[in-house]
């Protein structure tokens, strides 16, 4: 029978996953948290994901439950879980994902390499820290950060004193060394409940202001060592975490060739968006398949290399649409894809893909097609 | 602004169009012809497209109207236009698809490649034909037929009376020789309404029992002057008929090198399905483009090779989704695209499609994957 697929969420990334279901007969339906989002077409319900009950009634109509983004709390997921719904990925995964000390301490103990960190109470143990890591470091709050939000580059101790001061009795905040790292790189792999797993080309991604701007697929230049431990990290993440769907895993890639774990995301990813069109099987479907315990899709390239460019704020007047014509006349190769998002200083509200065989000839392309719309 | 672009049909065609519109930011909205059909996602309006005021109340919302079919009735396509509305293709185009002999007419005043015909209003005039054609020719009811219904193989002038007589008054059927084909080939084309046209590769494609079966793209064996013919006759009849969206010209190639055009479609077509996962710019994001009036996109294949294999009937008993466990643990490597029909003997259901670098591994492929769902 077709399998009822329900989304917690509806941004882009559930937008995004409603072009493969409905190619692959899954009954798509997104719990949006308000009308007119991203994901409206495939929204059944619109409510706060927060609300037990709310989730619950959503729940109810589907065979298994996944998320647009890491947010829903724990109780709630927990809660569904002993209701004896199907959650992918499930809580025990997703708490690695939404606590980044709970995350650095679980890749400690499964003995992933990641830049030196430590919970830190007070701005005693921050200084501690810094004179220790040549006096700069990266304090994030454990919770709630993305896209550059929660994280500040440190000096002192008392950088984060307004941080330290709205934390819960006990509570920390996490800091890490400043990597000197040489450029960011991203590890996607899938994993069913089954346990297949299948590992996406190492990419490298570009970061501006703390947010993703381009992304190279494969990432260039990388020797057969860093893609074997890219991948190697990957698979062990996603069976040491016990994550189902699509995980991310950010890495820097250091000037001593280490490679470092940055970030997790659960869910579709910033970093592969190249393989709507770049991968024979786009992550979107594969997360499809993956939570809905589907055989997985080969991720061989498409072409040599793929380029994603992300149109962040959109137009400062008009809408993203009226930019088509000159966009695809100049550059009729390019995919473009739009969020149905207004456009907002910084917000990400689309992104252009553009493949090829030769890489300069690439990125040229996807910037030159991205930047029509800015 | 958003572009609004109307379908009027419900089935997988208009289903198809969906992935591309959502990525686009379309905003595809659907007259179905019933509840729970193919493109149920977008439907927005049920109703019949034969009623003048149905099709007028759901034109009044859109920037564009368009088609999962050739049915709707010229004096529905020509109040829209006295309306205002843009329609895409045209009554004046669509005259050519939604009836044989007027097309013949059309095709033999621009001087296009075409089977010996003749317009035959009763036996004695088919037997007249017969006479000067081998004794054998296929008659065809000029309006109506698809999927090899309406077509009938004659060696006698009465072997169509049951036909003759249900015609009106005047009325005549289509006779064409019977051309030895060596085999059958498709070219398809989009043109927008400002006259920019874009073609994709021939393609061959096998019949069985009338129905498309499967298609090889690019045409294995092309010469350089069949691609070339090919895409002119694609080009003259998209610019003589004032095709606007995809078109389908249905050819024969015979064992004398010449081309012969078969068939048109004005729409995207089974032909041109390889396209979604083995050209850069799929025919339905092409179709939307076009229609919508927007520069279109290169037509260059991802791969060497694709093959896309039919889904005829789907299971005898159970639902075709039920099947995807084993398909896709064999073959990762195919695009499994489902229509949300339930089986049923002869009817299309979904189709896969799989490219590649060599040919009798992309067919040996698509076959087996898409034999899983017999």
């Amino acid at each position: 029978m077709t399998v009822r697929v329900g989304v917690i969420g509806g941004g882009q990334l559930a937008r995004m996953m409603i072009a493969p279901a409905v190619e692959l007969g899954l009954d798509l339906r997104v719990l949006a948290e308000a009308d007119g989002m991203s994901a409206r077409l495939a929204a059944t319900a619109v409510g706060d994901y927060r609300d037990l009950e709310t989730v619950r009634a959503f729940a109810q109509d589907v065979d298994v439950i996944t998320f647009d983004h890491e947010h829903v709390p724990q109780e709630v997921l927990r809660a569904l879980v002993d209701d004896g719904v199907k959650v992918h990925p499930g809580p025990d995964a997703l708490q690695f994902a939404q606590d980044k000390l709970v995350m650095r301490a679980r890749l400690a103990e499964l003995r992933i390499p990641q830049p030196d960190w430590a919970a830190v109470h007070d701005a005693a143990e921050l200084q501690a820290f810094l004179d220790d890591h040549g006096g700069r470091a990266v304090v994030k709050t454990p919770r709630g950060g993305y896209d550059g939000k929660g994280v500040r580059v440190v000096a002192s101790g008392t950088d984060v004193d307004d941080w330290f001061s709205g934390l819960d009795e006990g509570g920390a905040l996490l800091v890490e060394e400043l990597v000197p790292f040489v450029r960011e790189l991203a590890q996607q792999v899938a994993r069913r409940p089954s346990g297949q797993i299948v590992a996406y080309p190492v990419v490298e991604t570009v970061q501006r202001d703390g947010v993703c701007a381009e992304v190279i697929a494969p990432a260039p230049d990388a020797t057969d060592r860093l893609v074997r431990v890219a991948a190697e990290i990957g698979h062990r993440i996603a069976e040491g975490l016990g994550v189902t769907g699509m995980l991310a895993v950010e890495l820097f890639e250091t000037d001593d060739e280490r490679i470092l774990v940055n970030e997790l995301a659960m869910r579709p990813h910033n970093s592969g968006h190249w393989s709507q069109d770049g991968a024979v099987t786009g992550q979107f479907e594969q997360h499809l398949r993956a939570v809905a315990d589907l055989p997985l899709g080969v991720t061989e390239r498409r072409a040599a290399w793929s380029v994603m460019v992300n149109i962040l704020g959109g137009p400062a007047e008009g809408a993203l649409e009226d930019r088509f014509p000159a966009a695809m006349a100049q550059h009729p190769e390019a995919k473009i894809h739009t969020y149905g998002k207004a456009p907002r200083p910084g917000r990400k509200v689309g992104h252009v893909n553009v493949s090829g065989e030769d890489l300069d000839d690439v990125v040229y392309t996807a910037r030159a097609a991205a930047a029509f719309f800015a």
